[in-house]
């Protein structure tokens, strides 16, 4: 496929749609044909792509006939509809959403990773979670050289993954909330608790998130985790293929526009000294180490946004356990957490 | 003492001093003097309390003089300097700085955790750091029944921790930040990195808070901890009279104007369900237990704000570990964090 490839991208429109596009341009992937796809409420936009406008089609089955890679982020609904049938008309699919990646079959890839799987593929590849990719690209060196055996990990979570109206819901509530403070001459003490919900707004998020933090991403299950939680229990078990890895997880969300971080505590079968972990980090593929603490150098999510690599920081020894390491992470979440890593399973694909 | 204290207030004019101006209306402790006192910039200014305006005098030895309780939130400078001197003339000191915290023959005191050790007293009884109150309010009755084994903690912590300026840098920081979307009409890719401060401030937080979360609390010590995650360890030990109970802490700023959270793992000696835990925590002396999940109640910073209770959910099995829970608190770190555990100690002295 090296003189040009077909591409189809479903869920053009969104947020990680648009950095798709990005991203296939910057990366200059040999893209032949491109095909933009999105819900009939989009259908008729144009969009740019390496220069010239792009209509957008509406999303179904025929619009994969002649394409050889279709990435989709478009909802795991319009994924379980239409990822099957682009593959039955011979595309090969590297799917963004939940809907497939606990498949039998599936195999949910990180590049840096576990590539070898990819091999196993019957047309049909998953894109893990975004905390989940932004936490395995740190973890991956280090379970390599001394094999996880728990992981303990909160994160802090930009609006941005739940998408463009999660954005603008935080830029809307933080105007208003500051106009509550111009009101009030800054009152020495605020707690600016919006009273209303900007009725024109869908707000998509479950409360107010400007100078706020939210202890859910996602629904909660039976066993009172997130979804979003298990998924990075359940994907991590798969992605590593260690199916009994201890993993737990609290996910919150933050008034963050871009990128996540996390805060990661790790025993490992073997030992590990900070030094090794910090030497092993800064050569791993897809990681940039930032580990000046005393000198301000630390990951945050200002700093990541907008980058492909996983900036690593703050490793240390944890004293509380046998064989524990702490560190802090932060990766861009539409980029490393979605597009690039669906694009770079492409390209692993067209090798 | 019941029949009126004598009470001076040191660092009045500062983020916590206002709050225990207020706390001492509020909660009707009997003040029959009151003296507040302030570095000399602020000496001069006039402060409500009770209705009636109380004029500022610079904090210096002789103005303990008939003093019967003196609060202190001056910085641990201002502690060091000045405690010691109230003390020899007379009063009792609950000092809200880190200053003597770890010293020996210092209760560290939360009432609701270990009000018995304040017998112990000699003339100074020390304040915990705000965090720390805000887990151990919660964890207390947890250890009182299972006894604690390990305990993990990352924070979400609010700029009022650093003070009434760290408060209004993230609030010009905001509006700086929103005013750069308006120019760029909020590019669906945001990233609001600020490029200059804003010279006519004095910034007090390391890094840009607005739209941003830092992993750093205080400085860095040199197990690259930092001295914020150090004194949730060594406090909790001393407070909960356990020396060697592990505990690893990853501190981190959010941009939250009031109220700390943190996200809790911990390991019990004995067994203990979720059922139990959260019929422990409903009758635990200053919680609010905020756990139903699915019906949207866990807590939040935004109503945390403004209460004594610390505000306990997300209560659940972790299945990583035996004897595994995780939590997710919210306190107030102004008032319980720092104004009523101190006003609640000098209750306990005058009883």
């Amino acid at each position: 496929m090296r003189r040009g490839v077909n591409v189809a991208v479903g869920g053009a429109t969104g947020a990680v749609g648009t950095e798709m596009l990005r991203v296939l341009e910057e990366r200059r992937f040999p893209v032949k044909g491109l095909r933009v796809l999105a819900s009939s409420r989009s259908a008729g936009r144009r969009l740019a792509y390496n220069g010239s406008a792009h209509k957008v089609e509406e999303l179904h089955g025929r619009a994969f006939d002649g394409i050889d890679i279709a990435l989709f982020s478009a909802g795991a609904g319009r994924s379980q509809a239409f990822a099957p049938e682009a593959v039955k008309r011979g595309a090969i699919v590297v799917d963004n959403s939940s809907a497939f990646r606990m498949s039998a079959g599936v195999p949910l890839i990180i590049p840096e990773v576990n590539p070898g799987a990819l091999s196993r593929h019957q047309g049909l590849i998953a894109n893990p979670n975004c905390s989940t990719i932004v936490m395995l690209v740190a973890l991956a060196p280090l379970h390599r050289e001394a094999r996880l055996r728990r992981i303990i990990v909160s994160t802090y979570q930009s609006v941005s993954g739940a998408g463009a109206k999660a954005m603008y819901q935080l830029y809307d509530e933080t105007r208003r909330a500051l106009r509550q403070f111009q009101v009030s001459r800054l009152k020495f003490l605020v707690n600016p608790k919006l009273e209303t919900r900007n009725p024109k707004l869908e707000t998509v998020l479950p409360k107010q998130i400007a100078f706020n933090v939210i202890p859910q991403v996602d629904v909660f299950l039976e066993n009172r985790f997130t979804k979003e939680e298990m998924k990075m229990v359940n994907e991590t078990r798969k992605i590593l293929e260690a199916p009994r890895l201890p993993v737990s997880a609290t996910c919150v969300r933050v008034p963050v526009f871009l990128a996540h971080s996390e805060a990661v505590w790790i025993e490992t079968e073997r030992p590990l000294s900070v030094e090794r972990a910090r030497m092993l980090l800064q050569r791993a593929p897809g990681v940039r180490l930032v580990d000046d603490p005393s000198g301000g150098a630390y990951p945050m999510p200002l700093d990541a946004g907008g980058r492909d690599e996983v900036l690593v920081g703050r490793v240390r020894r944890d004293d509380s356990v046998p064989h524990g390491l702490a560190l802090w992470v932060s990766g861009d979440n539409l980029r490393k957490g979605a597009a690039t890593n669906a694009i770079q399973i492409a390209e692993l694909l067209i090798k």
